[in-house]
């Protein structure tokens, strides 16, 4: 069915083959994931038959997963010297056999320069074909939003066990780490067979918390600090994103107007997505509710991103992006703001867009009085 | 002292200009490591200067972290939309300002296509400049050497509570989840403020561990399961990887032959492994071990890789490597079988290359009655 729509959206273009990079957009098209790339993997899809040039250690477990027509395998044991060694072999050659007017889809902002250069010194026309798998991938069918909604759950039963433990000289990777094992061990029951994980981000402190973007470090947990716990939660592929800021012990009145204003301008964005508004209305609500009240200079991103399969994926709730929301598409809903001296504020939930709005599929508490310990 | 020798290298190459996307060689050369580059971040090294593009929500971790000459920040909220909103635009401006008749350094197979098209219709000439970063980076030196050995020592502490947890009954991401809690436990005690890291992939069972390569699941663990458990662990950035085979139980005749030919064959490539000795010497003197009993044919991977900022990094042990091997540099070594209806067989330990030979920096037992339970 995915692979039946890509195939049209490339007719569409004029596109003869494809060449994919992407891990995700591999993943979303063919249902094989590999633990790693530092040996490439290279889907290409044409309107006939789609083929993998993938390492041979993998070769069992994309058999087992894919339904990908042909596979080219590359080899590195010295038994296999006369076969295909490196990736560019087999890709090489089967570019060889294309008609030299053929237009090739490749992802632009992804593909590597070398494999550019390839495609161009043999002649091919390039056209870009990455936003069409960010449009496919953007609106989820039902058996991802199973996905997003168990992982969302898990992300709340960890968010849950880290705080009925938090307490203060823990550090931030050992308070991450009991809501780590608390989904694995939910996971593991639920779901026999499958591939869960996780990321956690926790920075503590005002000057750690002022800093959206840090890793959970060793710090430990002093009386007073203000602390944003981030956490991503995946099953089968699909992404929770559950994040809630809290403190130990009493906060400042400074600090407890800034957990409100970061509260209510999250509340700004739950209301204002629905299908057919903008992904810039919902940003610009959502920074509206701080720059009111003289806070929006201490706004440092965009209110959310897509989830998905990747970390952080398009399309983006930016004050600049035109798109119009549509049913099923999935966004983080996370207005933060870092001020200097008192501490960072911000709540992410996940949620999915439905026919009049929007519902989370992440549910921890956010006011304040559950978020004191 | 880094960021000189690379200097040097690329006025060897008469480079003038650098662009650098690869995150690892970003932090190697410049101390600074974002949590996502889902906002494309690049460095500019260029003689007597070395610029940052970098998001707004990363700009007070980066200007603490570097000493990068100049930053040029891009934003994402309204009230900045008159300044930079995407960083291709001041990449462009820097552009056009360099003179026309520059070599621009690049990494060929990181560089994504779209930044190596503007460079090409630019005009600039451009030279690839990977190889030299991935020689610098192959020769560790006494501080990375340091955590490299932190690094080893956790994840020896994380096996240990891993395996004094084991039983049947209990899925691969339990088993790992005991040795995370001890490392991250461990790490937040001695290494305050620091950043720590880990990376599980467990394979249970005859089916699950003769594919080298899959996520842990929540597979349970059965009586006589042969499993393989391979961890990976990061302090500063820097990475130790620590791989065991073990049964649940007795293993039979068949199991136990391929368990010790894979711990004969790691030995054999520690053996082989100093300064002088080539690459391909020590993938081949370990294949030997494998092909002389008549198990050459269920080999499906080099005995190892580089390991240093990322996963995977070159070199690699790989039989049609003439690379010699220099002191300081480090290496897996991890020669494998994986036989159908028998089971997969590797330890992998984390070596680096001394004066006349190597030492291990993982520890953890390797013979076969201490890998029963």
């Amino acid at each position: 069915m995915r692979m039946s729509m890509f195939r049209s959206r490339m007719a569409d273009k004029s596109i003869d083959y494809t060449l994919l990079w992407d891990p995700d957009n591999q993943y979303y098209l063919s249902n094989f994931q590999a633990i790693s790339y530092s040996r490439p993997i290279v889907l290409l899809i044409e309107q006939k038959k789609s083929q993998y040039i993938i390492p041979a250690l993998e070769e069992d477990h994309a058999k087992e997963k894919t339904n990908v027509d042909e596979f080219f395998i590359y080899h590195e044991k010295v038994q296999n010297s006369h076969l295909n060694t490196d990736y560019k072999e087999p890709l090489c050659n089967i570019m060889n056999d294309w008609p030299k007017d053929v237009v090739v889809g490749v992802e632009m902002d992804i593909l590597p320069a070398s494999i550019y250069q390839i495609l161009h010194e043999q002649g091919f026309r390039m056209k870009d074909i990455e936003q069409d798998l960010i449009e496919l991938r953007s609106v989820k069918d039902q058996e991802e939003i199973y996905w997003l909604e168990q992982a969302g759950r898990l992300s709340d039963a960890a968010l849950e066990a880290s705080f009925a433990n938090v307490r203060v000289g823990m550090s931030e990777l050992e308070f991450d780490s009991f809501g780590d094992q608390k989904l694995l061990e939910m996971a593991s029951k639920e779901f026999p067979g499958l591939i869960v994980g996780y990321e956690n981000w926790t920075c503590s402190g005002i000057e750690r918390s002022v800093m959206p973007h840090l890793h959970s470090s060793t710090r430990k947990y002093e009386n007073n600090d203000v602390i944003i716990h981030s956490r991503q939660v995946w099953i089968n592929g699909y992404r929770a994103e559950n994040e809630r800021t809290f403190f130990m012990g009493e906060p400042t009145e400074e600090q407890k107007k800034c957990f409100q204003l970061a509260v209510d301008a999250q509340q700004a964005g739950f209301d204002m997505v629905k299908p057919g508004v903008k992904a810039k209305d919902v940003d610009i609500a959502s920074f509206d509710i701080f720059e009111e009240k003289g806070y929006g200079k201490y706004v440092q991103h965009r209110i959310g991103h897509g989830l998905g399969l990747t970390e952080h994926e398009e399309p983006y709730l930016r004050f600049d992006n035109d798109l119009v929301l549509e049913e099923g598409m999935v966004y983080t809903i996370e207005p933060g703001i870092y001020v200097p001296g008192v501490g960072g504020f911000r709540h992410s939930d996940t949620v999915i867009v439905t026919k009049d709005g929007c519902r989370s599929i992440t549910a921890y508490p956010r006011e304040m009085e559950k978020l004191m310990f």
